[in-house]
């Protein structure tokens, strides 16, 4: 088999129980996860031999957050070892007009302090199909950057399909730094991944619509942020995820993607919220695989909006789906009647 | 009081916590369960001499099912002991575009190995006035499709009424073998109840309708399969469930019912999910209650659906209401507002 | 700063975990609360200097409820030791249809029985702004009565502002009782709350709507229940909760007020329910934080409606939000997306 | 079979989880019990018909009382329904040097006031073998203590064996009154149970021991008692329990009888406490077993020391062992080896 | 890497919460494991390249136990997937006086009903070391028995080491057939252990012990066993682990060791128990460590005995600690102080 | 009242469930505690006006601390907001040869990187009558150093008593560093507590005992350490903690004072261990309460040692006992007897 590499950071996530707020938390539910690691643990579910790139400090913290990526089959053999603390991200789960909330606690974690003498990327990328990352590896640092552009080279080098998941966070950097840092690191991707809000803030990039209500217009201007992002930096695929939260409890969710010749728009499902986190990780994770396994743009998209539908209805970070459940939902039964 | 019997299986059910997946689970909450034994605890809870038949094994594991009939005030008498095991079946919750997934590991349970020896009909239907088994007892095993035989005959010549909930179980038998069984033994019976499926799968009546989208014909495909039923068996009530699944989270919920007089429809409930597992039995336990008590077929009928309406909001197999409870619903308050 | 005085009882809720029933349950969740400790903690909440009085037994659950009040920043230096035992309501949560169910244990509890000599009003009046009681204190017992007026005599003498939620329970007084003693207490009073029932059962102030679907004469019919009360009791304010309980599990909530001038109707939530017991009072916390705040009449109606909003996504008897999360949502963003 | 009657109060114990304490606790667990409710459990599982007799309120909460008997066999057909409460104690469970805590919150309980008129003894002793109480029931209430009586003097008119274990509470009653109201019923027993302070405490009957920390003299202290009892009272038997507390996590457990020919000392156990509450109340229904199946003494004796023994080790107020269990221990295995 | 090999089943245990008895419990927690997957997983957290090889449904729920053996490193591309179902265990955990209760329903099992097909010996066996298995395996079916004899042959042809924990389990199958069926396959191991019943019930090797209370007598007895087992299959090492049972709660533990050259024995540890299924896998895990990484045959048995003394304060069956942690109690630390 | 203050880190304490080891557990109960803040609670347990000085972020993670604090007591009004994160450590709770684990996460915690504008000492220690901090404060950081410097000198100024627990953390700093910040710092205290091993690590003060394992030459090895102390640094008391750990499980506890008169040794306690964190922190804090309260040095002592033995029944890092219940204990009852 041929590798699947993603490269970034694993934080631990505490999180109260059902609907507590932190202050009323006696137990924290503990779940391992990251943009990059979901994005791996999603591609071996679906049978792609994954490989996560990472730093994790030594002691039994670090190792729980290897041994959760190893239970779901994703290979951990170029996770350096080392370093301070791994990563932590307090979330708070919202319901009806109470929007969850996030602290992180993220700072000096392995990875955010590794050097380019932790990875071996020639070695990595041997035998690779693809790789891929999110905006939030180089926003960790600027060593973190720095690691990535390399990566990329070298994906680029080894003719590696590179895809970007531009995830802007307002919390680890401006709007100008990310522009020049990740306009320097997009040259090398033949995929970008944006949601309704990353494109401008990271390029600027503005979903030209007078009215963000009407649907209509919105679609015209993501077509064009699309086409923009598609152009400016020579891509094989620019897709946008369309999230419309009603309420903490309700979303609706949809994608598009360009692929040089048509906007496909995909189908659109009202869900009901369990865990959104790593909603967004869960269609790179889709699209990934749809791209990489023969399928043409509109059913990769699709494979990805309903995969990404039901990581919504999941418990953590993960995607915990398989192929087939996805394919099912695909291909239309949204009835959710039991499978016995 | 007057014996109020169900024949059948009792599982074990085996179910993560909360919207977890299988492979995130630590925990499994166990309930116990199954068609039979479920509308006994209903007949139970509305104050009736419920009684439930069946073999458990003798081990701890078989006494905690029969412990918890018991505690609900169902006669475990006539409950043999013995054979190798209980039937388990493994259950995860589905939301929203998820389905809810069963797995059954009930092959080799002690009931399904029972012999006729292990139950005396004679004893057992002295002074009862209603049997009641699904067409799961039977796909058991051919000992109990044979035990089911005696059991049928022996009531009907007590002058027993005898109702039957189809219940196709496809993992369990094929149509063809289902329709043979259950050809001989619903002779003996006096009402059946199915839901939008069985009557299709078991016996080959197909509801008739062009557009399975329009509610219109679809109920006067449904008033067919019911005349169908009843005049194929000489019955005197054929009841269908119907069920409209919009996603794992959100059901209507509804019924028909005919008396060889009129065709009546229910009032359609559109229900949030706690739990669907037992909705079927639950509407049984409610129109048994509903013909046995006096109520004319549109009551009993409105009983039945309000009762399994609200075993939806319930965990676990059992539909834990009171007669005042349905009664409440039935007579129009779904505000739900706090009982203080 | 200035005080804000509540004067009630803390009762201890014991609840089974998530949808189960009381029968099923093996564990209750326990928390405290009752309709001016909620109110006391809303305010400590949003800055205000609170400060519960009531009367505990002197054991460990009566510490209990001391303690979880400190934790919120309550001052429970007027808190009287004695007496028998804690009050209990034991409370099960509905879902759908299935209505929430609220079982009462309160009788012979130590604030019950409490004296005059408990209380000091001279001591706790000091530098207070703001005393409010429920219609709940006074139909304790004819003790809590007659300590309540003397309370808002004492509070009207030294200046104090004083609320009253009038928070009619059936099971502790008849509409005679209550009315004969509410409305010799009411008239120290410069604020009402009621909602839709309590104008009615307390003092026969009905709302006139030929139809209460209607929302439009049902609108015209609250305004007539707002101006009497404010007229009859020369009050500053006239505030009138709405709930539309669609389901146990979603609900329309909104408010009205009179404040002499004009009548005002607030914007209106469609609420999933988390937990609403406390939501009654956590629009009296937001409506008193409001209107001693600056706030003109709509904008503290909008904060209290707001905040009571956000109750019914919390657990427990506590409204846990701060300010700025009320305003928040009050200036429209209701679109729950996850705030890192 | 011929009916095992006890009459008590049955109570709901609320427990923090695990060792935590009171001011920690979000959960308590749900458990009910009570003197003669255990003793009744106990003699379920030996396979005995027992009947509980008691009252309970009509709500839910009293309900759950009745299904948690039922669940484990017991007869509720003679429980009253009415009355205000369920009594409630909550119970803190010890370690190490700190000593477990009970608060009881039970008065006004449905039981303490109930009336002559709840109780048909002459239905209740129909085919009666045994009837048991303990001296709490009389201390409930004057109406408890005159019910018990009636129910004494009919049993014994009914050739009822009657068992009393004296059970003293100091919250409930002073030895003076304990005195009195027990002297009168107890000429109606047969036989008598104690723990080391009981005799003392209720009839000032003392343990003549200049030491009690040496063993021997205690246990001809204890004799003395025992004979005291049995002839004061003109008994069949009387038996002493002989707890050693080393700490809250290990006592030693023995017990010694007499009746009238020889004194019997039993085997004694170190044990390692998981729930010690109810132990007495073990012992009790151990004894009954073994004195109304033909045992002899010493046995009778070995197999209620071994039964209080496994109590120990068990969650809850119920003695939730198999006769083949206690059996076993009897017999001499206390190695705890794994059954497979 | 060289490989280490075990085969066998791996089961889904099901265990009530703490102490609870089985009929107490609504939740049972959910652990994976098997004499032979806890060898592998022991063996992995040494630093080994472990290999577990069995066969499983191709459900969810084989899948998890697939999962669990990968988070902690376990290889598993040997697992052959279908069948029927995953064998099952109850578990009870005791204390004090009250053993723990095992119930198994591990009857049809995929692997109990696994063909030679399922296995590919030559391919399993490619640059193996080290191969193991315990008495269970081939007592689970005549065709697992002829499997595992195919691959004892199969590894000593390759010349893999082969060891063998006889494991008798009364359940599985008669002292004959166990006898008869072992004695062949023993021929091609070159390590056996026994506890102290298996050599007896096995091979009729009975410890030669007039007083089994006598430690002195007993070890003479165990070191003529060790040396029948040794001599009468040409082992190279005979090993017998020792457990005394002082209650459910504390343990004695060492074990003996004969090389042919010395009898050696064990430091022996007292053990609060938390979990002790799997202790005895856990020594053999340990030992198989020891002896491959070129300990002698004391450091190697102090290493197994520490190894399974740690695993007795470890939940669930796998012995979840590393080499240092294992090094840390062989040198002499059992004070158990924290380690900050 | 006059104020007891303390001044040092609180923190996030992040636990698995039981015995859980880190990479089993899916839930870590959280808790809040440090030195500090431990013995803050303890003293407004006994009735103390206890103040608790530090720094924490602005977060909601943050306040959950302050909050914890407040729910005991303790007043918070000097701690300051701001910085980057609440300090974390993670701990696994060994059993039997087991030993706990700690893991820690507080570097760039908000009070390791406070300065001196952070605290207003002059306000602080307005009616102050004790200071207590321990050798973790300075070891944070530089400006933790100096900003205690600050407060020792303070505090001498105004005549308040001040007392440090020696607490050497090696992971926080070397000896030597120790040595030299701590020999500054101590010498404004009028109180040294100490371990079996602070002295010698901070301050090169070793107890002289050729064999470690002979209480009595290690008691008179500790009786000179305890001399130096106080004679080195002018104490008024100087005080040691003898633990004797048996096993994870089981620890003995006793201690030691000299008072400048005489040396004074406690009695010793056997203890079951539930949670032995912050056993140190209890003895400071019952040692305060008593030095405060006019007791003697032996009171003092047997009050503190009494105090702190509790604690270890105890979950979490707080003492939550009564000044009565370690009054109890004290006096001789350690027989772990139920109080009703």
């Amino acid at each position: 088999m041929s590798k699947f590499v993603t490269f970034g950071e694993i934080m631990l996530r505490l999180a109260p129980m059902g609907y507590e707020r932190f202050v009323q938390s006696k137990e924290f539910s503990v779940v391992y996860g990251g943009g990059e690691a979901n994005v791996a643990v999603s591609l071996s579910n679906y049978g792609k031999d994954a490989y996560f790139v990472s730093k994790v400090p030594k002691h039994e913290i670090g190792q729980c957050a290897v041994n959760e990526l190893r239970k779901y089959g994703v290979n951990t053999d170029y996770i350096a070892r080392g370093g301070e603390r791994l990563g932590i991200y307090f979330c708070e789960k919202g319901a009806s007009q109470r929007p969850s909330k996030v602290i992180y606690d993220r700072a000096h974690s392995s990875i955010s302090e590794a050097s380019s003498e932790d990875f071996n990327w020639d070695e990595v990328f041997k035998d690779a199909q693809w790789f891929h990352f999110t905006g939030i590896t180089p926003a960790l640092s600027d060593n973190c950057a720095e690691i990535t552009l390399e990566a990329v080279k070298k994906a680029k080098e080894k003719g590696v399909m590179v895809s970007c998941d531009l995830n802007y966070r307002k919390k680890l950097w401006s709007s100008e730094k990310a522009g020049k840092v990740m306009g320097e690191i997009v040259k090398y991707c033949d995929v970008i991944i944006a949601n309704e809000e990353d494109a401008e803030k990271v390029f600027g990039i503005k979903a030209d619509a007078t009215d963000i209500e009407s649907g209509k217009l919105s679609e015209e201007g993501y077509r064009k942020v699309a086409k923009e992002l598609f152009d400016r930096f020579g891509l094989k695929y620019a897709a946008i995820t369309l999230r419309e939260s009603y309420s903490a409890s309700d979303n609706g969710w949809s994608a598009m993607i360009y692929d040089g010749k048509e906007f496909i728009r995909s189908r659109k499902y009202d869900i009901r919220i369990v865990d959104r986190v790593g909603g967004g990780d869960s269609f790179a994770g889709g699209l990934i695989y749809g791209l990489s396994s023969g399928m043409g743009s509109k059913d990769a998209l699709e494979f990805a909006v309903a995969a990404s539908c039901l990581k919504h209805s999941i418990e953590g970070d993960f995607n915990l789906v398989s192929k087939e459940e996805v394919e099912t939902l695909m291909k239309g039964d949204a009835s959710g009647r039991v499978q016995r």
